[in-house]
């Protein structure tokens, strides 16, 4: 396979296409306009400034677009960096798609949806299985697609269903490990816990808060919606069933701090907060990890409290 | 006017007629059950025990009954307490009425029916002004009996409506005095903001948490009643009106910790927070004051981050 | 009226009149001197760099003065830019008068007056009364002068003075509404709690804070005076009166962790810190989301726990 | 199978036998002496008070000892409580063991030491594999038969290793569901973490911590042993695998105000951490679960913040 | 020197004269009345419960009383208790005196006031030195007899000037050992700092806080008296002396939460902070470690959160 | 003596030999390369940018380099900066040496080593003498060279033994001012208590921390070799003074939170903590004052809650 960006070390100069995940026009110090640019590939994403740039470069160089690159791996403020040599549009004739350079889930779609049947399919209760039926059915498409996150964890295109899967997976290991709990339960949560997400985000490119996420939150964009829904199929809101799904939805948080208005307070709703926040961090780290060299400590991690993590020097 | 339980001084013997609040049998160290009472009146309350109650004084003096109480006003552990000297039920002539003895808001319910019509039709805005009529139809009985607590403050029938009504006259003033306020939503936010007690608490007497009052919280019960309100009115759920009103609900206890799932981020969700709060404080610290002697320390206020309250000896 | 700066939409060139608030000489990392500066009108302000500045223009263009401005309105990580294209010093024959362009507080200083005196004749209570008019007396001038705060809210001439205002007006609502509150000592502890503010801050342009001010605060500054006014006017310190009216004072804060050596332990200093915080509140979020477009969320507010708060679209 | 403790209903009269988990004399405040009791059975256990005890009682029934139990399932202050009717020594020729009537790891000892076994054999490590075989060795008996805790979770015979175990489990499941793992000392970490509670505790019975366990802590315990056991083996102490064992084996409480002198920086050493407290977490809400009534709340669970969990009406 | 209360050990029996440190009346639950009473002496002070009191015992055992005890030194959760034999007043010809029995500064006041004598002769600044001796004319009395808190640390007659020259004592060490140390302002601040505890406690004998130490606090109060005192010495309000000496003072509880509304800004200011907290500590730990038997930890000192302190075997 | 860095006044020129303590090539925004230089000598250190640095500058000026410097004191951002006019290397017979230039400790190694062993013979206790000898004799060299941190205070050479000396200079005063301390533990445990920095960090100059400093922390280090050392003296692990000796060190931080994974339990313990802090405390002032112009503030002091000194105007 060709070189690609996370494989460049220190000071090495290199030629490659990459994708513009992000081309900002800026002022410098010196008044001439400038490109504050991100270039990203399947292994990762790194920063870069290209200078002096004209007009034409402004407009032809934008955010989305692939382009041949020509440079130094560099490092700024013990963060790499790509010194640009040159920077030019590819040829017609080279035949590049954008979903060769982005990152997505790792696995595909279809069979993330065959996944996603599966377990729905093993739901036994049937306040529970007709409500997220009824809701993956109404954000089916966007599940599919939208990110987990803006950044941090799971932003990318199939990171939402790909976050729920690895959850769901982690879930059944527990329902098989321990005695008690309520299997239709736990999966009909960890299947809607985050689905308010499609709501809240703005989609899988370029992803902000909508008006809705800032407001909201997702965690009361997807309850209401459990609401609807129930309203829809004919259950009655004093249901115990549906309070408990709702529970699991508000709770998952885990603290109130961060945005949960009440705490776990069902054995189910407590272990799938944990599962979320344990397959969140380990992605987190096995991103930073992934860019650190062997031997030497990744990156502040923000959603991990700004720790660093070191990646031992005969990690394969 | 006949004496009442806050007007007893230290050691005073009295006999008067008080309502039983609380009954509860207990077991003494001893092996014999005693009843460990609170007496009310509209004044206020005091607790007091009823040594060696046989079967039946347990099966007469139940929560709710009115007694013909002759004791002496004690002291215990700082608080005032009742030396029982006996206890009996009254005549069948004496014609009491419970009305005569449980506290309740300072205003009538007609009164506050007229006053809170009248607020409804000054919210000029459609969409909010829809919803809230939507929401005082379905829970307008119990939102003028209710309590707006299980303790502290306004626990007690009516106390819902009149703690609304509070902060609704000290938004008014809020908006005369300030430019630039949305006088509709703030009103509209003031009316539902704690409407969702209605489903969170059982009831006036005995008041507890219901199931759905403990694993979702007041808040999340009338935002989600909002969106089946649009719903029923044909009300876009993508409307800003909407998502503006669902946020001052959402909102109002101000901090994530405090259970809201977002803190403030509209002017009138800030102001209407901090108005609940004043209103709050000023209830509790008034009760806490009235019960104090001049030249004394009130009882920690744990609504109030257990501080105690001087009362001035000067105070009318 | 003439455009003014808050009127300015991206990207939009304007000449106009403005005042420097601030004209800081720096380095730039090519070794030439620029001007850091602030540009204000009445409307608010915008920041601007001007590039390449001779000798010549650092002394001509200095905090305070008036000066012609040509440029376009820009934006610079998200927060509104100036970028300059000429800017002079206007003709002689301009008459323009400092006061055109800085803000000040929205009531004259002389009907400012007129209402300060009416609250001061309004206290009934000979102690608060003479202590109050002693102190105001000493600090009068300033009173009217300084503002409120350094920057946040009131960070202008007279601002001191209107906060107090605003505080007294909001406490004769809470008055109104609710009994058994000591007005007198209410409003006294609103007219005194932020003059020792007129020895904290060194004056109403370019405001900094006093050795004074760092080292003792405004809380502890105001305190000692009282304490003085007493003995000038042969009250003596253990008069109920006066604690109750250093109480006012030193617990405004609320918190002991924002510097109030005691918490209000007082029904009447409980709410004067409720209203202090929320007229602050208020005026921030205010001029925030003044210099905010419609449908968009404000800069971070440094007073408010960095919220920003949204602008909704349909705000008049 | 019998009725135990755990099967009572409230206000049920009983004959049983059970174990006394503890019988303290204590004086009542009529000057007479009490047992305060904690009866036992394999299903849980209850308190209940043997008034007016007899030198002889005091001495007869002492913690350890199986009685003769009749009585009356009650509540005090919510919790249950038994109203002791009699109770006497069993007949000699009942045949009762202990065992019978404590709780203890639910895999037999032979069964948890031959999974402990087959984990070790997994280690492909060297000095991570020399290092658990020699601390096994050294506390292998302890470690088959201490609690895992004074109380809270696995506080009974073998908890130690069934919690353990439950991590190790829970590890493999990790391993096969997440890439870049390094099993070996994620294994290593797991079997080691706690066994510095075999100094830190007294034992499994009447459970108090030591003088090295209240000074020291079982992380630090457990980590100068590592040292100790490496230069027993000639493993240098500059070795990175000796380094990433102390690590994950000091950093395991996950926070520092928990006890860790440093928070996790490794992969593995977070994912242990997680793990620990999620096998916690499930076996606090699953016992406290298990003591309550369908439909209930349970009692405040210290190990979490005092929340109580709900036990659904359906729970099967 | 006869046996006295600290020196019995679990279960001996004894007879002694002490003084009833406290004698409250409380009713048992058997509706009978009893005392509950603190027994001191010189070596420290235990509780015993005086049941069944008749209305001639409440009369003569009252707090201050010497008596003579004969009883036996028991545990009541896991505290020493005495268990009452009998109780009587002592004879007439027996002399014995309160002094005798309370525990005073291990100094003599006459030795002490030579020590502050000697110290305020040190302050060489001459502003310091005016204002130091004229409040400690003004509060020289109840400077010596005066604790230095209600309970925890030096809460017996003498305990604030002691206290106050242990500080100083260390103060002097520390001006040794370190140079660049404002020592005239160091040790000012060091005699004045609790020197408003004369206000904020009631007394000696049966400490508690005046209505000025629960409003004002003994920092705001010595604060004023700075002022105060340099008003009548004719010390301008602005000389920076002042000023610093007013902030050591504030200053002094080095944390906002603790009451200082500024923290130390200067050398001096964090110093006294130092070692006002490391005196105050020593003395709660010795007297913490001194009831506590060779090998056993320390009941929880509440002004050490909560912390037990061991006291080795071996501790002569 | 010659002119110093410290004492060179606002926009003063100067020429004068100085050490680079760091030379960082960094690219401008302009393309070209500079060095971000750290000017030292005795007297204290200011930061400069040399522009448009050559790659033979960069060669030549690296850190560790004493260059002849000339050029202007300026501000920048209210901290010293030096604008750089020219630099060269000295001249060959210049005979500049490395120590005249960097900070050290204020005693020479020769006086220190012969304070410690004094300290060390005084030392009574048989295990901790032993131990101590052991452990000193271990790192003997590293001791007296390393500094005692990465930057804040005593990061110099000789930093670690100055600072312990230190601690131990104020310890004997505590012995001599309070009774009932054990001083051969509290002086062992100030000896002991930051020798594992030796490992923490990587020596004298351009320290950094280490793996074993990074994942494991000084006190963990040192505690395992306290064990190791009981095992080389044949000392058992049981012995209570080990345990102590161990806990001295172990909880020296004061708080879980900074990294003791127990609170001081041990009245020695506690006054290590505090005698630590203090000492780290006056040195952290004592530079930032002695940076500071009288009349001024210091700049933020990280160490201590990012507070701000004010340096007096008389300050001598």
């Amino acid at each position: 396979m060709a070189k690609q960006l996370m494989d460049l070390t220190e000071n090495e100069e290199f030629e490659m296409f990459v994708i513009l995940k992000k081309a900002e026009k800026r002022v410098a110090k010196n008044g001439k306009q400038f490109l504050a640019m991100t270039f990203q590939d399947k292994s990762g994403e790194i920063n870069g400034m290209y200078w002096d740039a004209s007009d034409e470069d402004v407009e032809k160089f934008t955010a989305g677009t692939i382009v041949h690159l020509t440079g130094k791996r560099e490092s700024y403020l013990n963060s790499p960096q790509i010194k640009i040599s040159s920077m030019s549009l590819p040829n017609a004739d080279e035949h590049l798609v954008r979903d060769d350079f982005v990152q997505s889930a790792p696995i595909k779609i279809y069979d993330m949806k065959a996944e996603i049947d599966q377990i729905v399919f093993s739901i036994t209760n049937a306040t529970c299985s007709r409500i997220v039926r009824f809701l993956l059915k109404r954000h089916g498409e966007a599940f599919f697609e939208y990110p987990a996150a803006k950044s941090n964890h799971h932003d990318y295109e199939g990171g939402l269903a790909f976050h729920t899967i690895s959850i769901v997976r982690l879930a059944e290991h527990i329902v098989d490990q321990y005695s008690g709990i309520d299997a239709p339960l736990l999966y009909s949560g960890a299947l809607l816990h985050d689905l308010g997400k499609t709501v809240e985000l703005s989609g899988p490119v370029g992803t902000t808060y909508t008006l809705a996420g800032n407001l909201l939150g997702h965690l009361s964009i997807i309850d209401a919606e459990i609401v609807e829904a129930a309203d829809s199929l004919g259950i009655s809101q004093d249901s115990e069933d549906l309070l408990l799904l709702r529970h699991m939805v508000l709770s998952h948080h885990g603290l109130k701090e961060y945005g949960s208005p009440e705490r776990p307070q069902l054995l189910e709703a407590e272990i799938l907060h944990d599962l979320d926040e344990m397959d969140a961090s380990i992605m987190m780290m096995k991103r930073a990890i992934n860019q650190t060299q062997p031997g030497e400590f990744s990156d502040k991690i923000f959603g991990l409290d700004n720790r660093r993590f070191y990646r031992p020097t005969k990690t394969e």
